[in-house]
């Protein structure tokens, strides 16, 4: 077909099959340290901005549209991340075998894409969603931390009871209000299923590692700053339990700093429970 | 005692146990990126001049000269450097229960002192080591290296055959003039002893290992250079093994990048062998 043919006179399939889009779901890892986050934001520099720029160009579109599992904070890293776009079948098909070094070409270092494949178009990178999994390491050795780590870790110099830190975590998983721990921002629930939260100490570093169906923003780092509290023996291992009982906002809390914090890893159902997953998260946030 | 008082009146014990000197080892770590390597050099910033200068802040002293297990180029990391100096014992003994917290005080995040403690007058960081062990990490995958990782990875983005690698690097173990991979600095010995040289996959990374008994300038660089040549299918397997013959640098070894480079191990004898271990290092050199 040339520019010049009359397009009302394709037969329905081949117009279909020209206009036809696919979704893509793209595995993504980065080191947030330069980045403003995830989501775009005038003249700032952030992770879904450099992957639309880098996607458009591949792909050979004017622009691509991203939909994240999580919306990173400025400095929160991730290994695990995924997201979806539709994009033009054509396009698509032109660069499917070559896209993953094609992208390497053209993103900066600090930000790759490790898979790039059609799905199902109820694949919904938000709301499909089964649980999201994040790391919180942080260095309380008196030397500071590894400076090799550094740019992950979080350097807090002072002795930390991994013990109590983790009875005072498990008190906090099931299905709570987590609205002492989070920052409002509409008139969503912050009712949040707690699936895994465990702090155990790996060489020279403190784990904390959290599960939940989702999180609310500054939900990780707010958990995070409230167990510093108790390991640091300035809070007894209930109190952050009894912030579940909290109606705003905890103001006391701590908000532990980006740069220790990475998504891990994002779970999402079989392909033929989709469509029913998306539809009951839509529902209930 | 004051400024004022007669110092030649106090008697001999005291003067010699005013100007007793302990010999300190220090284990250090280091993320090379920002550093023009270790050795001083004018208006650089280089790790041995960023630690003397901590040194002399927390030990109240003019200067302190360190003499250095391995003298690492710009770029080059380290996890398990090791230094020595020798300090007034008073001077010391006033900071040696805090001089870690100290240390880590006043020194930039990206170089920590992971121990110092008082040794033999007869340890000697230099002369005394047994053998270093290094380890290099490659990157093969097209998508591009881990952006967590990219300090401390070489992003090669080329397939490399780790067998044929670690085929190549085994035919390099044992006593041998290893001119071919040296920058000749001066008149001295490029005959080394490599007692492990190994390639192996770990995860997403490929660790090229090798321990000896000292590394003349770039051995370690052009080593991995030539075995990223056979890796890729540009160099037989027995090419590396070839230049062993070689009497002069061989100019068709490429020096990998140096932030792929970490110092990880530096290996002493107990220290009843430590003068014998100095002297027969010092004829050897």
């Amino acid at each position: 077909m040339t520019a010049g043919d009359n397009v009302a006179a394709v037969p329905g399939p081949s117009l279909d099959a020209f206009n036809a889009s696919v979704r893509l779901r793209l595995d993504i890892a980065y080191d947030g340290t330069e980045f403003a986050g995830w989501a775009v934001q005038p003249g700032q520099r952030t992770v879904q901005g450099v992957l639309q720029s880098a996607l458009a160009a591949v792909l050979r579109l004017d622009a691509v549209a991203l939909t994240v599992a999580g919306r990173t904070d400025a400095g929160v890293h991730a290994t695990g991340q995924v997201a979806h776009c539709d994009v033009p079948a054509d396009h698509w098909s032109e660069v499917a075998d070559s896209i993953l070094r094609r992208l390497a070409g053209v993103l900066p270092a600090d930000v790759r894409v490790r898979s790039a494949r059609v799905t199902s178009t109820d694949f919904d990178a938000r709301f499909a969603a089964r649980w999201r999994r994040y790391e919180y390491r942080i260095s309380d050795a008196s030397t500071g931390v590894d400076p090799l780590r550094r740019a992950f870790v979080l350097d807090y110099r002072r002795a930390l009871d991994v013990t109590a830190m983790n009875d005072a975590a498990a008190q906090l998983v099931g299905l709570n209000d987590f609205v002492a721990f989070c920052k409002r921002r509409e008139e969503a629930s912050t009712i949040r299923q707690v699936q895994v939260f465990e702090v155990v100490r790996q060489d020279t570093e403190i784990v904390v590692r959290i599960q939940a169906d989702a999180f609310c923003h500054s939900m990780v780092r707010s958990l995070v700053g409230a167990l510093i509290a108790v390991g640091e023996g300035r809070r007894p291992v209930d109190w952050p339990g009894t912030l579940l009982n909290a109606t705003e906002r905890a103001n006391d809390v701590m908000v532990a700093a980006p740069h220790g914090l990475t998504l891990v890893e994002v779970d999402y159902p079989p392909d033929e429970e989709l469509t029913a997953r998306t539809a009951q998260t839509r529902a209930r946030r």
